[in-house]
């Protein structure tokens, strides 16, 4: 009788499946991300540091606009307000007023879930990954805009997001080759060559959604 | 000496890890996808049934095309060169010519690789899976159509594949829920009330890729 009622108690409490819940990513993150418009005026690759604790991302993009390619490194350091757009090969560094919240790798309260698949297989170890996709709708200065983001079942690691704008059409982000940690913290500091930089004040400010 | 030769063979040999290989998905294989092109005309999701042994694929399809909603299941027996149009609610079923070679989920051997990357994170276990994505060309009726396929590494499993249409733009097939084998073999035989169905002849053949 008491195995039975332990059985019962497993089934229902500590072996049963929850529904999917919203999740956050690690707050440490290294990786890339592909990113193509629907109008195809747009297509990059960048690799990225994530790092939620200190609220810094770094940016840097190859890719084309109109057909003509380009080549970006950017710092956003969100505490203190600003964005390094900065150039390596030039030694360079402009500073710009960054104007908005930091807002982490979530799935947001308010997404629903519109399903669980696993992307290739699970008939075999390495064939496969379990991903949930949610839905839901961003609050743009130009007004609502539907998105859809992938994450893993374990570790709520972004796979895919799509969200669309009105100018560009459906933006599809396919993120890969994720590291939990950073893998070169420097990269999250500015270079010194940028400590002389004036932050250049009077030009819009700056979105992550008017980045791409 | 001896164990430094070992050591050097396994090196060279058995543990250097070759560029991935061109490959062939299972000849059984069960599973769902969702297609969309990049005019938005037609979106949808199937369930498919896959038997390259036999040469016979079933699919069972919902979705919208120019903003109609649809509803189709077929089965195309390409060894026999019949397709079969089959309403299972109302027990009608049509026949119809299937004019093309059967041709095997796999990357062809013209293809060439894009690049090996893990989707999500491998930081962790269930994270991510490790996919190759090999690009070309496909030969249509219409010229030449440009596509790009990822599969995984392990089982050549695929995940997603774009191609190239005039009338479309592109071509998004996103792969989900695979499963080795047939889940349901009897989805690949005539049901019964087709016994009946007259080939229909005098239309234009059909091919994979105008049943999208």
């Amino acid at each position: 009788m008491r195995a039975l009622i332990l059985f019962v108690c497993l089934s229902v409490g500590g072996l049963a499946t929850p529904r999917p819940k919203q999740c956050t990513s690690p707050p440490l993150l290294t990786g890339s991300f592909s990113v193509a418009t629907q109008n195809e005026k747009l297509m990059g690759f960048a690799k990225y540091s994530y790092d939620a604790l200190r609220k810094r991302i770094h940016l840097r993009e190859v890719g084309s606009f109109n057909n003509k390619t380009f080549h970006i490194d950017l710092l956003l350091l969100y505490k203190e307000g600003v964005m390094y757009k900065i150039n390596y090969k030039n030694r360079t560094c402009s500073k710009k007023p960054l104007s908005v919240e930091f807002h982490p790798l979530e799935i947001p309260q308010s997404a629903s879930l519109l399903g669980q698949v696993v992307l290739g297989s699970s008939s075999g170890p390495g064939q496969g990954v379990l991903v949930n996709t949610w839905a839901g709708e961003l609050k743009l200065k130009e007004g609502p805009a539907k998105y859809m983001s992938t994450v893993t079942e374990f570790g709520c690691i972004p796979v895919s997001t799509l969200f669309h704008r009105k100018k560009s059409g459906w933006v599809v982000v396919s993120f890969f080759n994720g590291i939990i940690g950073l893998v070169d913290p420097q990269h999250l500091i500015p270079p010194s060559f940028c400590e002389d930089a004036r932050l250049e004040s009077g030009e819009e400010p700056i979105t992550f959604f008017n980045l791409f």
